[in-house]
C-alpha cells in the first residue's frame, strides 16, 4: 500500500466509518478478478460507500491524494471494466451498499433506483407497482444499475426497448471534481446545454461514479408466448423476423442460435432437451409480449409460425405451452456460453453489423475464421434483430495453454478487422474496458480517439476515474 | 472586415469557388438577425458548403486563421443559437446547399439526411416510401434537420415518439480540429466509448458542424382523429390524459390551450372559429393515430371522449369529421404565437417540469406574476403530456418601447427562479443560444456550469465553433 491511499484510508475511515472500509485481502479478494476469470487485479482496499454524499467525500479524497478509483458493481462485466489494475495502485469503489430504490410511480412509469441495486431486485420492485422494466440478460441476479448504466448494457429485449441509454431518463453522478451532476427530474424535456446524462451512459465510470439512475418502466406484461423455430440459415432468420414485424408490433424477443450452441447445450447442461425433432441448421427464439388483455398473445403468434410455414419461411416451430416449457427454452439460450466453457477453450467476440449485413456477416465471417485456423469452430448466436451477434470462436483441436494470448489474439483481429471493414462495432453491448482497448485504438478513426481523449482529460485531468479503461490518456 | 477574414475568404473561393461563397451584403443581411427579429447580428460573409468535404475545408480554414463559424440552417431557432455576433467578427455557416436525402429505407425504418434538408422535404420523403418521420412542428416548412439536431428539437408529437435525441440514431459531423465523425453506420448497438453522436444531438453548433444525420422512421400513419375538448383546468386536462393513455396507446399529441390564447387566435388570425359553442377555460387538442388499418381511429377517440364526458373529465368535445377540419383545429393550436404578436408585446419562455407537477405550476406561476407586475397576462399553453409548456406573458398595459430588455428581463428572472425551484428547466425544447446563457449562468449548479465549459474547451480549445452561445468559456 503506498502512502497516499493509508492516508485516504485513514481519512475515510475516520469520516466515513468501519462500515465503509473493506481492507481484509479475503474480503476484498473475490471482486479483483473479472466475471470470466481472465483478468487479475489487485487492490489493497475496497471502498464501500452507503451514500451519494459518501461517494463524495471518497472521491474529493482521491483527488486530493491522486490515488485512483475503480468504481464496482455486481462484478459482472465482459471487458474487465470493473477490475483494478494488477500493481495495486488504484481502490475499489464498491456501489453495492448503495442499494436502495428511491422511488417508483406506475403513474410517472419511473423508477429511481441507487447504483448498486441488483436488476433481478428492480425487475421486481417493478411488478410489485404494476410495471415492468424491460431490460433483462443472463446476470440479472448479480449485475447492478450503475454498472449496467455505465456500460450502456443491452441484452434479450432490446428488439422493442432499446438498449440502456433508450431506458435511463437521467443519472446521478459523483464528477471527478466531487460535484455532484443531479439528472434525476425526471423531466421530459430539458435543453440546458450538453447532455451529461447521455456522456455518463456508457462511459465505464471514466467520467464520474454514477450514484443513482432514474429509468423507465413500461406497462406490466400481461402474457407473453415464446416460441421455437427451425430455419435453413441466418438470411431465412431475419426473414422470419421481418415477416413478424410486419404483422404485429409484439415481438420483443428474437435470438439467433446455430445448431452447433444447441448441441453442446444438450451435452453439457442438465435437464435440456432439444425443441424440436427434427435436424434444423439455425433455430430462433421468439419472445412476444402484451400488456393488454384484449390480445391472445399465444394464438397469434401461433398463427403467424403457422403462416411462416405454410410460406416455407421456417422448417418446424413449438410454442411454449406453459410458462415452464417457455422458461426451458430461454435456458437454452441462456445457457450458450456456459456450454461453451465446459466444451473448452472459447473466444467471445460481441459485435454488430447493420442488421440487413448480418446474415451475410456471420455465414462469411465464421468461413473465413475456419479457413484460416483449421480446426477451430466458429459460429454467432444472440441478438440477430438488433445486428448484434456474439461470434465466438472455439478452440477445437487447437485448444492448449496460452490459446487465448496467442492465436485467440491473432483471431480476435481477424474479426475486428472483418467487423470494420462491414461497418460494425467491436463492441456491441459489453464495452471496451481493459480488454479491447489495443482494439478500438487500433481500429478507431484516430479522430475519434483524439475526442475522448480530450473529453477525458478535460473532466478528469488528474486521472482518479478508473484509469486505464475505456481510452487510455 | 479583418484580414483574418479577408485572407480566409480568398482561399476558400479558390478551394470551393464561387457558389461557396456569400459576400453581397443583401444576401446576407435577412440571416444575420433571429426568427423573432429580437437579435440582431453581423456578418461580413456567408460560406455555403454543398458537401461535408467542403466543411471539413472551411473548419481548416477557420482554425488556420481563428475566425468563428456560425452554423445555421433556416433561421428558425427561437433562442438565437444561429445569430452571427454583432461585431462581425464570425462568418455565417450556411448548411442549406447540403439538402440531399442519401438514402431512406423502409426495411431499415432509416433516412439519413444532410443537415440542410427542410423537416417537410424530409416529411415528404418518408411518405413516398412508404414509412413517416413522426417529429413535426410550427416551423416545418423553413427548418433544417441539422437545426433540430443542434436544438435537440421537441414540438407535438414528443409525447409518442420523444425529442430529436431518440429519432436520431446517428451523427456525421466535422469536429473544430477538422476530423470527420461519422456515426450514420446505423448499428443499433455500439458501445465503443462515449457517444459523440449524443453530445452533438443539443450542442448548438458548438462542438463541431452536423453535416448528415441518421434518422429513425416509424410506419406510415394509416389514419388520424383530431378532437377539440373543452376543460375546466389544467389538472384536468392532465387527468383526461391519464384517462386516454390508460385506454390506448395511439395519443400521440395532447396540446393544452387556454380560452385566454384562443381568444387572441379567433381576434387576430382569419378564417378561424370557434370549436366548442359553449364558454371553457381551458382547451385540449387531442391527435391520436394509428399505422395499421385494423383500428378505427376515429371511434376509438369518440368512444373515449364520450365516456370521458360521461364521467365530468371534460366539458364539451368535438372530433374532426375530415381532414380538413383536422387541420382547422391544428391551425388553431399553431397559429397562438402569431396572434399573440399581432396582440402587442409578449413574453416567450419555453420550460418544463414534471408532468405531474405542470398543472399546478401553470396555475401558480400565473399568479405570482400576475400579482407582482399588475396589468400583464400570463399564461401557458402546449405539451401538458411533456411537462413543457410555453408560459408567455403579455405586457398587456405596461406595453411600452425597451419593455422587454427592462420590465421583462425582470419577470423573465422569476419564472425562471419559479421553475428552478419546482425542479424545473428554463429551456425545454428551444436550447440556450444566446437570450438563456445567462440564466443558465445564474442558474445552474456550477459543477454543471464548469463541465460544460472543460468539454466545450476541450473539443474546441481555438473557439472558432460558434463562440458564445450555449456555454462562455
Amino acid at each position: 500500500m503506498t502512502d497516499a491511499q493509508a492516508q485516504l484510508i485513514a481519512k475515510a475511515e475516520q469520516k466515513l466509518g468501519a462500515k465503509a472500509l473493506i481492507t481484509d485481502p479475503k474480503e476484498v479478494e473475490p471482486w479483483v478478478t473479472d466475471w470470466r476469470g481472465r483478468v487479475h487485479g489487485a487492490a489493497p482496499a475496497m471502498l464501500a460507500p452507503a451514500s451519494t454524499d459518501e461517494v463524495v467525500e471518497i472521491v474529493r479524497l482521491a483527488a486530493e491524494h491522486r490515488v485512483p478509483l475503480v468504481p464496482q458493481g455486481g462484478n459482472t462485466g465482459m471487458a474487465a471494466g470493473a477490475t483494478p489494475p494488477a500493481d495495486g495502485s488504484a481502490l475499489l469503489l464498491s456501489m453495492r451498499r448503495m442499494n436502495r430504490i428511491r422511488s417508483i410511480s406506475a403513474d410517472n412509469r419511473l423508477a429511481v433506483a441507487e447504483a448498486g441495486v441488483v436488476l433481478a431486485t428492480l425487475h421486481e420492485a417493478a411488478h410489485e407497482a404494476g410495471m415492468r422494466f424491460p431490460l433483462t440478460l443472463g446476470a440479472r441476479g448479480s449485475c447492478t444499475i450503475g454498472g449496467l448504466t455505465s456500460t450502456n448494457a443491452g441484452g434479450t429485449q432490446v428488439l422493442k426497448f432499446g438498449t440502456m441509454r433508450s431506458l435511463v431518463a437521467g443519472v446521478e453522478a459523483v464528477l471527478p471534481d466531487g460535484s455532484v451532476h443531479n439528472g434525476l427530474s425526471g423531466l421530459k424535456k430539458d435543453n440546458r446545454g450538453y447532455s451529461l446524462d447521455q456522456l455518463l451512459i456508457g462511459a465505464e465510470g471514466t467520467l464520474g461514479v454514477i450514484t443513482a439512475v432514474a429509468l423507465r418502466l413500461v406497462p406490466a406484461v400481461a402474457a407473453r408466448a415464446v416460441a421455437w423455430a427451425g430455419v435453413k440459415s441466418p438470411l431465412q432468420a431475419l426473414e422470419l423476423l421481418r415477416f413478424l414485424e410486419e404483422r404485429t408490433n409484439n415481438i420483443e424477443g428474437f435470438e439467433l442460435v446455430p445448431q452447433d450452441s444447441l448441441d453442446l447445450v444438450l451435452r453439457h447442461i442438465p435437464n435440456t432437451r432439444a425443441p424440436l425433432s427434427g435436424g434444423h441448421s439455425w433455430h430462433v427464439l421468439v419472445e412476444a409480449t402484451t400488456a393488454g388483455a384484449a390480445t391472445d398473445i399465444a394464438a397469434e403468434v401461433e398463427q403467424l409460425l403457422a403462416c411462416a410455414l405454410q410460406q416455407g419461411l421456417i422448417g418446424d416451430a413449438v410454442i411454449a405451452a406453459n410458462e415452464a416449457q417457455a422458461e426451458a427454452l430461454w435456458k437454452i439460450r441462456d445457457s450458450i456460453s456456459e456450454a461453451e466453457r465446459a466444451e473448452g477453450q472459447t473466444l467471445a467476440h460481441d459485435i454488430s453489423v447493420a442488421v440487413p449485413d448480418m446474415p451475410a456477416f456471420i455465414v462469411d465471417a465464421a468461413a473465413k475464421v475456419e479457413r484460416a485456423f483449421p480446426g477451430v469452430i466458429a459460429s454467432g448466436f444472440g441478438h440477430l434483430g438488433d445486428g448484434n451477434i456474439h461470434f465466438h470462436v472455439r478452440a477445437g483441436n487447437h485448444a492448449a495453454p496460452g490459446w487465448y494470448e496467442r492465436e485467440g489474439a491473432e483471431i480476435t483481429r481477424m474479426v475486428d478487422d472483418l467487423v470494420t471493414a462491414a461497418g460494425g462495432s467491436i463492441s456491441a453491448e459489453h464495452g471496451i474496458g481493459q480488454l479491447k482497448i489495443s482494439e478500438l485504438e487500433r481500429l478507431a478513426p484516430p479522430g475519434r480517439i483524439q475526442a475522448l481523449r480530450a473529453i477525458k482529460q478535460a473532466l478528469d485531468p488528474l486521472g482518479i476515474m478508473n484509469p486505464g479503461k475505456l481510452v487510455r490518456i
